[in-house]
């Protein structure tokens, strides 16, 4: 597939990582084992650390990005943006499980991730690849919460929203992220206000 | 003091609360012990179930309000909203460990909570009383990951931005919530897209 968003497509130091996710956008789960993939859709996810960097996602038992996840130890979160609101509620709603191509069938496209087997989403404007971290006591947040934590392996972002370790005031209204209400309804990121450094 | 927004405050009903966190808000953390009160910025706050409502948050050992929580073991989360931009940092930037009213400081008033000893902050549009999880997997990822899982108590929202279980499109400019970008800037909630249902 040809990739015409990818000239703007560049690597994120990873001690910059956690910005990517620190407003709280709405992200895409992908994960691929054994010659299967899939994507999912996921508001309940944040950054949980610097550097190393590392996030924590919320993923249902009942969803197959999971199986694949388990199977695998890792996984991509790619930030959907306003062109893709109806692609992320997409893949959010239907189960990858029964589908032959469910990025398809979202109206989705992909590319090969860096450090890991799962596929970048293509026209995202940021994208971070996730190894999970593995212990008795992550496995039980797993069961008990459905929450995963994993270290940020390798990031990236599209330039015309994120440059220089920020996000851009100037970025266009369609490469806004989405931020999930619920029921498919987004807000979309606004304008940037800076408050006042506070006196000490 | 005079609590000029309190008749716009509301009750949420508990399987709705989740809503209040779920498009990624920075939030206010405040907590209370043994006479002592304070209150700090997190961004990496988010929603981990629906009912009974869980919430789970980032709360780094070297704040004073960590120290209430593990003490009181609740907590309370407030959302700020664009007035209060200027206080969100301050209160992200300022320690209360050596301040007689940080909250003052900030120039944050606070209220009663309903269930909890940790007050809650005028001026925000939604509010959850929060009370700790504890058991021996929590406490682990307290220590190595400063993640504390809560279960919410009860909550409440200003109706002017949230009514019948959901963010309204058309609330005022000057009650949108925050989004921290870094630094200071914020990204302001914008406008509200509604996404095409997909065929199944």
């Amino acid at each position: 597939m040809t990739d015409i968003a990818s000239s703007y497509r560049r690597g994120v130091p990873l001690p910059q990582a956690y910005r990517l996710l620190n407003h709280g956008p709405t992200v895409l789960v992908s994960a691929a084992h054994g010659g299967r993939r899939n994507v999912m859709a996921a508001a309940w996810a944040m950054p949980l650390d610097f550097d190393p960097p590392k996030v924590t996602v919320v993923i249902d038992k009942n969803t197959f990005t999971r199986t694949l996840i388990e199977a695998s130890g890792s996984f991509a979160l790619s930030v959907p943006c306003r062109v893709l609101a109806d692609a992320t509620y997409a893949a959010g709603s239907l189960s990858g499980a029964e589908r032959s191509d469910k990025f398809a069938d979202c109206g989705l496209a992909h590319f090969t991730a860096q450090r890991i087997e799962a596929p970048l989403i293509e026209g995202c404007v940021a994208w971070l690849e996730c190894r999970v971290i593995a212990g008795p006591h992550e496995h039980h947040h797993q069961q008990a919460y459905d929450l995963f934590v994993a270290e940020v392996l390798a990031a990236q972002a599209d330039e015309r929203v994120f440059a220089d370790g920020r996000w851009r005031a100037d970025s266009p209204p369609e490469l806004r992220t989405l931020h999930h209400q619920g029921g498919g309804a987004f807000f979309v990121a606004g304008e940037t206000v800076q408050a006042k450094k506070p006196a000490a």
